[in-house]
């Protein structure tokens, strides 16, 4: 009687939250310095300190009805104003504030986009590995996912296979750069080819295809790696951004969609954009947000703490043997299961009370992710486990 | 190409935006106290002290990554508990946290809740006049909104015409008490016999009829006017709930849904309620608000003020030869235009630099909505207007 599809994706266990889950319990019995869990992409740094004083000063010195006031749908002016400034200093992406619509987050700015972009059938190509959400997204938008494998040599875009998945129905393609739950950075000659593709596609189809780049790990690159900004190669481009990851503030539910002013119509687009946030529910991003990203433009968390943290584990399991993608962002490795089931791994992996996810979920097979957003002491303290482990496979 | 219904709900202007807009061309020829804007339904009193308060010390005493980090997508446990607390002191309802859902605010409790109950084509009921985003919701989740006008001598329900109404595809009725647009409270009498309805077209048909009670404005009511709390009388329902007029913070999204323990398979309908909110990209609501108001648990804004708005505004109002709807609760006031034409009686206000609405776009002909959440010196200065435009009539 109620909708049964949403029944079902409110019943169906993540398999991330249940190993999380069991982490809990083993944590209550051995204690939680003995577990190492890696399940979680839960940003383990804090909040950078500036974040703590602009909070406080907003709250002391903004006048209540405008602090907490409704902003206008798209979100406010001053606070559109100052990111789109951000960007064209960063990317001279040509960014105005209206073409601009803050969100609650990078979940908000995908549905947001899929439901202002898709028709009923329309479908949308996903690369794998990827965030498994994005099928429940892009099925609840009307649409069907296509999943496309990445190269497993590189993760990087494998062309003949995108090529063949795209046809008329196409009217979208999905792009996480740096990848969850991979760790890679698509590269420039990457991002350059895939838009000499689909200006062909669109060519030769007589369609529109639209890049919806997510990018909430955009901030977290490790070393002079560069993530190519999609708009500066492909006109039909929305980027989907949130300061979950950059300013470790997840909870908080605080983000942007942009469309690019190079995109067909994009003044259509954008206010199909608008509409769907208002059929949604989404009648502004949280206020108090907007006004403190506003003032965060340029500011990251401790990102240097992450780099350690992938340093130690990236060489460490590199040297015991393991095959790991090149991790140039995000914090995770993704890494291949000594044994073809990576699930049966993950099982393993608990004897030594290591708490991993296989990629089966994320759409690739044969690999696990280790999201290593935790403390250093968990890191170090795992090594010997991991070594243990991939020892058995000898 | 895109998403066309999309576009076009981002391309519809509504009439309340617009005539804010000329509002604010006014204020910039004539001066911001000569205009008598009465449009808009946004709170005028600050939020309490007391969440400034606690505000600052929530951020100056918790960890970062606790504050700001995701909670579960139902919403963080403890304030889950604060929040059933509440409700049972009040209604003594059987609320318990794994039946409450924290979400962004009332729209987004009216979504949620929608996409997890309607199947393609079901029917929801709504009550003229209404909010006019209900149909925007209702037909975005795949449903269709059917109306049901409340009786004009004293807006309570026409159990007449919604029986009429009611078959084998009515899914659900929106029940929005106190209402925007007319300030009018449905009283025991009428939520006793709509119960009565209910159950009785549930057992005819064979079906499950959800009521949907819409309550942003529930805290709202003035002297000693009881709201009648739905669950306490009709089993399969559903509360939306918003503190966004409560304690003034509309633009923060901040509220959520309770599934009463009386409904039909509740344990179900939550996990859809669920499966929606992840479908549709609330990852979950916003971490710090949460925090918040379940420290606000019994707290509410300055309600004498409006109280003073209302009184004061009726009182002239009916003194001039008005009728208005019976104001018990909410910020606004429903008048009967003194011509059949409410568009055309509106915009004769305007020459009094009155700016109010036509009840048209309410599902309501013939009346228009002047919300009262203003300043006080707006009232009193709009009264002699408001008595030489009817004088007009005479």
């Amino acid at each position: 009687m109620i909708n049964e599809k949403m029944l079902s994706l409110g019943n169906k266990r993540s398999v991330i939250r249940e190993i999380f889950e069991y982490g809990n319990r083993r944590r209550s019995e051995i204690g939680a310095d003995k577990v190492y869990d890696f399940s979680l992409g839960n940003p383990s740094i804090p909040a950078p300190e500036k974040v703590k004083e602009i909070l406080l000063s907003l709250i002391e010195n903004t006048e209540p009805t405008k602090l907490h006031g409704y902003t206008s749908a798209q979100g406010d002016l001053g606070v559109r104003t100052a990111i789109a400034e951000n960007i064209n200093e960063r990317f001279d992406a040509g960014a105005t504030p209206n073409l601009l619509y803050m969100t609650c987050g990078a979940a908000a700015s995908l549905t947001i986009s899929l439901n202002a972009l898709l028709n009923e059938g329309d479908e949308v190509i996903v690369l794998a590995p990827f965030f498994p959400e994005y099928t429940v997204f892009i099925e609840k938008a009307g649409g069907k996912a296509v999943v496309v494998k990445c190269r497993e040599e590189d993760f990087q875009i494998d062309f003949e296979a995108l090529e063949n998945a795209i046809n008329s129905k196409t009217k979208a393609i999905i792009v996480n750069s740096p990848n969850n739950p991979c760790g890679v950075v698509l590269n420039e000659e990457t991002i350059s080819k895939l838009a000499e593709l689909l200006n062909e596609k669109q060519k030769e189809l007589g369609t529109d295809i639209f890049v919806i780049a997510d990018e909430p790990y955009r901030e977290l690159v490790y070393g002079d790696v560069v993530v190519p900004y999609i708009p500066n190669y492909y006109d039909n481009t929305l980027v989907c951004y949130s300061y979950s990851k950059s300013l470790s503030l997840p909870g908080e539910r605080i983000g942007y969609i942009f469309v690019s002013p190079k995109v067909q119509n994009c003044v259509d687009v954008y206010a199909a954009v608008c509409g769907a946030g208002r059929a949604l529910g989404f009648v502004c991003a949280p206020s108090l947000l907007q006004y403190l990203v506003a003032k965060c433009q340029g500011l990251t968390g401790d990102i240097e703490a992450y780099k350690q943290n992938r340093d130690i584990l990236y060489n460490a399991l590199v040297e015991y043997g393991y095959t790991v993608a090149k991790p140039d962002g995000a914090f995770y490795l993704f890494v291949k299961s000594p044994e073809e089931d990576a699930n049966a791994f993950c099982e393993k992996a608990k004897s030594e009370e290591i708490l991993i996810v296989p990629g089966d979920d994320f759409g690739f097979k044969g690999y696990v992710r280790i999201s290593y957003c935790v403390a250093l002491d968990t890191i170090k303290n795992s090594l010997d486990g991991f070594k243990r482990l991939i020892e058995q496979y000898r």
